[in-house]
């Protein structure tokens, strides 16, 4: 019997891993995809490239789309620091980069379509991300709905489903439940401006979310840290 | 007052400049993006920028991104020869790029979000290009819900509205409404495999559908043909 095909958003970060490891732990025929749009954390490019030549039986897929062009957050803009206090911003961060996950969802569609999967699968979290519009399950489920009439799906077959399984798991369950999947956290990278070799800065916002959660999970955080950073939480 | 801002999407064709003639004679204020997407076409990049030159107050937008890495479609793939017999596929023709309007779409919100603009232009068809599934009413009203709660919109204030103004228009309707609204159309490029200097092929069905509906309008088409091409329809 031959598996389902999957595509799995594949960032190089600790969530998206679990999330491989879960869809792999389901017998789906996993596909990973990642993109390079001018994020300023590189070294995820190299960790995500690890994780799908440890996890996934396809080499993994690098799209390029040149986000940075539009501005606009933190992440891909020099005019816009990454911020490391701690203190959550009112409303949306500036980390958010406008449209993202549509973006990316929508461009796994299409890699989707031609390869003929119909099981795409995103590491969203409404808990730690609560302030991301693109990370709450109104938008997943409204994705789905999109998907279904905007692709060849509608000349019948299968319909799509968009599954974000970590949607409303806590750091701490998520890097539990990928330990118990057996994922190697040390391949991950989750800093938001992680050096060349992936080393941390300890004290953004995914980093201080990352330690925690294998703080309050009880299990050893692997991250490498730059020299002399005294990580926060 | 302070115009409204819109965003146009401007791929260099005639249905996209008809698009933007409409939307200025509305009053907004228009912000056109194009993609430079790994097409064939290549000359209607240049098309594109022409148009905004002369009808846009703001300089034109290109945002490049790989669709050509996804292949699956003629337009994008040196696999596939984009078809000159203008004999109607079964299904979904091979022109059709997957999710490529869903792509196009969420990029220019993410360019919206950042510039505040709440329109977004498209000029998809439901008449000439009736096996694409992306252009189609029932796309663009799933695509508006979901920008409602993809993006800081939801945040309160203005919602998104996403609008197809040429969606039941036939290809002669646009051309006249587009000549009334004074678009010199010698600028725009349709053929799907135009040359460097935007000369058509006259047989791909880009160039049939826009031959026959200048004729059915009874408007002079200033298209430039490839020496030797006896254009059909």
């Amino acid at each position: 019997m031959s598996q389902s095909r999957a595509i799995i958003l594949l960032s190089g970060g600790l969530d998206s891993a679990t999330v491989l490891a879960m869809a792999k732990a389901r017998g789906l025929d996993c596909h990973t995809v990642g993109f390079d749009y001018g994020q300023k954390h590189r070294s995820e490019l190299k960790a995500a490239r690890r994780i799908a030549d440890a996890l996934s039986d396809h080499p993994h897929k690098v799209i390029r789309i040149d986000l940075g062009s539009i501005g606009g957050s933190a992440l891909t803009s020099d005019d816009i620091d990454v911020p490391i206090t701690g203190v959550a911003d009112d409303g949306i961060p500036v980390t958010y980069v406008p449209a993202r996950n549509t973006v990316f969802l929508s461009i796994a569609l299409g890699y989707g379509e031609v390869i003929g999967a119909r099981h795409l699968f995103i590491g969203a979290n409404a808990v730690d991300y609560s302030g991301y519009p693109d990370c709450r399950p109104a938008f997943i489920e409204q994705f789905e709905s999109l998907a279904n009439v905007a692709t060849a799906a509608v000349d019948g077959g299968e319909r799509w489903v968009i599954e974000a399984p970590l949607m409303t798991m806590s750091k701490s369950d998520i890097v539990t439940t990928g330990n118990a999947l057996g994922v190697d956290y040390s391949m991950t990278v989750s800093c938001y401006q992680a050096d060349e070799e992936g080393a941390a800065c300890g004290a953004c916002d995914a980093c201080r979310l990352r330690r925690k959660g294998f703080l309050d999970a009880g299990l050893y955080d692997p991250t490498k840290y730059r020299r002399g950073i005294s990580p926060k939480i």
